[in-house]
């Protein structure tokens, strides 16, 4: 009996058994890009680790509702509530309508997703699709005493929130160190505590983004989206909430805080945290130059990268350590992964194709043992919160037993019917469905089809006329015509 | 000197010079799908020709904004103001939440419209992203006694607005008519007159989608969001707004009267609108059974289609009409547009390839002056109204011309190099980046990958070892190696 799946649980610090609010019903909330330049690398990492969490509660049976969101407005520069709103100063800089930066971002984050093969979340809202729930949320802490309003803008009262909750409890800081280690408050501050945040910021005349409300014309601050989406997608408790680590404080602290503040409850049971990535073991990070961005891991093209790695060279890459760790890229490691990613995927390929046939070999009840070993392996290591790492591994020992019944070192009869179905299901579940890994074309068809008239050429050359006949024959099943043209042999498609 | 381009505009029913409002900006709103089902073929073909009018506009070196909104909510039944929300209907019927059905239909959406390769719209608003704003014009028009309210619904009031404006004068109907043709009001109805149409409607208690308003719980009307979105990234008065002609009553005639009503000016300088399609000279229609989805013209998969048509022969069929006639289709003028297709995709290959060389030839005033004119002719088409139909034909007549350099029937240095410049980039731009055809794999690459290991195999056999390391060598180029097994010959990726 497979033991049952457990998650680390960043509010308890704990690996908890996942138990959801209403099974078969799960609802998972994982926070979206902000739209205002391309996606990076560690972002796609924290989504990806979050399609095989959805991939596989859906494999286990759960009905999952994901709510991935699009953060398009209210993101400030300093992701605090300082700074112009990241969007607005990108539209600024590029003279365009801040919704054209969010459309070209947000489809060009898509297009990833679909590079990466990650499925669609089930709901992706978006900040500005719910200005009237932000203001509605504003206005229910305001009456509960827990925000007040300066000039225009309305805070959270962390101090006041305090007195009956836990601020700091997700992220385990303590509001005394964080009153004490930040910024010293002005006369012109509008916050009466230096750890207030914004629930509503009042725009000046020159900020682009902006909607009437209570308390003028502003915008929402950026924690209240998600508060705002999770309770309305997903209910005021729901099950999985999903994020990056940087995102641990403040964001999803506030989250809780503007939730239980609103609803009396915590709003998440199970709180993840994906880890950050490194490059040759140092932080990634733009200002050190040792960041890249996915198109730049594609094409090569960065001076850190020696060569281009796949999307599922990379993703193959990135599955290969657990969501919770902190992951390395160097080049000898993604050279590794790409063998490794091949590896597995002619694996998927030859399984495909294999079919059991009785060969009358003796029943191995050690082998068999053996095999549902390792099949069980598979899916306690990714019980064992999600680790994708040790599933690939023991996913490599289920191949070996593959390519032994292919080569024949092993005897179909000697597994069983039964066994080898179970086999060959959990290979193609975990590899295409679960860590949703695919093929990728090698080259772009044209090549092939030059290489095939090259060959037709030279046995033309020869009057090896038979030859010639059958690759006319297999081009032109393929709608491929050869041409015999004065100036050379050409291609066209038939018309 | 090529004439100006010249659109035909549905308000005032004739050809007319473009001239836009602020050159050389453009502003163009297309009304987008409503995403409760698969988007039908009709709604396709309108939103290609708008794809082309944007590529053209751009090619004439306009800088266009262009917004296609995705209609979420507000959309009802029977497309007037009565019947249940299209979206929240379908969420009752699949027992999904209203979002979910959103996310579903509007990612099958942007699928096809990248199989279609069609650009992305700079803005792709939706109708829940907007709320605030239809709150705040239905209040404005309620200030300008323009519009009354009801148990919580907020109607707009036609006959008063009538009085000094022209309701109507878009779709040539006379308001006497309409509400002497319209169902009798009774006792029991919240409007004042029968073509009066909401802008806000109150939600009953079992209506999924709701909002908080002045008036109540309640929902935007249908009409409302495209005056909104329009307004808010495109100004009070934009250059050209398109969609079906379906659309054109009451839709648009009612986008007009709420823009005129706010803001007291006309909105749209250019209104444009495609034309429906027919299926064997028959008004496709889902009743009929003679309509059909994109997915099932590409898969042959419906009673009336003999075999299926890839997306650029559907497209290069579509394109082979001018927008705003009805488009027959028949298996017999979609086997003639693959060919039609194929032979245009063939001539692109072509002259990608060709480059001038000076040849000796005399200069021939005669071709010359022929292919200038065909150039000009292409140009001339796409202005008038684009029509990609006689630009399709000129393009064949360039390719007439492109086809005989190639022979050799026509020498490069008859016509020059200029003019052979100009010839080619015509035909690039026009087929690449205005009618946006592209070159579709004409098979799998695996396929391809068998037809070169069958003939490997072959040559194995016959113990022709130096074609054997040739084909050996080929693959591997192309990141594949042929392997010698016991059970045979099998390939697979590089490791």
């Amino acid at each position: 009996m497979v033991e049952k799946l457990r998650i680390y649980n960043s509010l308890t610090k704990k690996k908890e058994v996942f138990e959801p609010l209403e099974p078969p019903f799960v609802g998972m909330y994982v926070c979206g890009p902000t739209v205002y330049s391309d996606v990076h690398l560690g972002n796609m990492r924290t989504f990806m680790s979050f399609d095989v969490v959805y991939r596989y509660l859906q494999y286990l049976g759960y009905k999952v509702r994901y709510v991935r969101n699009i953060t398009d407005v209210g993101h400030l520069e300093n992701d605090e509530d300082e700074g112009e709103d990241k969007i607005s100063k990108k539209a600024r800089l590029e003279h365009l309508e801040p919704m054209e930066i969010v459309q070209k971002y947000t489809n060009g984050f898509h297009d990833l997703t679909k590079i990466f093969n990650m499925l669609s979340p089930d709901i992706e809202p978006s900040a500005t699709g719910h200005i009237v729930e932000q203001i509605e949320m504003t206005q229910a802490l305001l009456n509960k005493g827990l925000a007040y309003e300066t000039n225009g803008s309305v805070y959270f009262d962390v101090a006041k929130y305090n007195k009956d909750h836990n601020y700091g409890k997700l992220s385990g800081r303590n509001i005394e160190d964080m009153m004490e280690s930040g910024r010293a408050l002005t006369s012109q501050d509008e916050k009466h505590n230096n750890i207030d945040f914004a629930l509503w910021k009042s725009a000046s005349p020159e900020h682009i983004m902006r909607w009437n409300s209570p308390w003028g014309v502003g915008f929402p601050g950026w924690h209240l989206e998600c508060s705002v989406m999770g309770t309305k997608y997903l209910g005021k408790t729901f099950d999985i909430h999903g994020g990056g680590l940087d995102l641990q404080f403040p964001h999803h602290e506030c989250e809780i805080a503007q939730s239980v503040g609103t609803y009396g409850n915590d709003p998440v049971r199970y709180w993840m945290h994906t880890n950050m990535l490194t490059m040759n073991g140092q932080k990634m990070s733009k200002s050190l130059g040792n960041s890249f961005l996915p198109s730049e891991l594609f094409t090569g093209n960065h001076p850190l990268l020696d060569e281009p790695y796949s999307p599922m060279t990379a993703k193959f890459f990135m599955l290969q350590s657990h969501y919770s760790s902190t992951l390395d890229f160097s080049n000898e490691a993604l050279k590794a992964s790409r063998k490794g990613y091949k590896k597995m995927i002619n694996g998927l390929r030859l399984v495909k194709q294999m079919e059991f046939v009785e060969d009358g070999t003796e029943r191995g009840e050690a082998v068999v043992g053996q095999i549902e070993k390792i099949i069980k392996a598979c899916h306690s290591s990714m019980n064992d919160d999600f680790n994708t790492a040790l599933t690939i591994g023991q996913l490599f020992n289920l191949l070996k037993k593959i390519n032994s019944l292919h080569t024949g070192q092993l005897g179909f009869s000697a597994i069983g019917k039964e066994v080898f179905e179970k086999m060959k299901s959990t290979y193609i579940d975990f590899v295409e469905n679960i860590l949703a890994l695919k093929e990728e074309n090698p080259s772009d068809y044209k090549e092939m089809v030059e290489a095939m008239v090259a060959i037709y050429k030279e046995a033309k050359f020869r009057k090896d006329f038979e030859r010639v006949d059958k690759i006319r024959a297999g081009l032109k099943a393929n709608g491929i015509i050869v041409k015999d043209m004065k100036s050379g042999i050409e291609w066209a498609y038939e018309e």
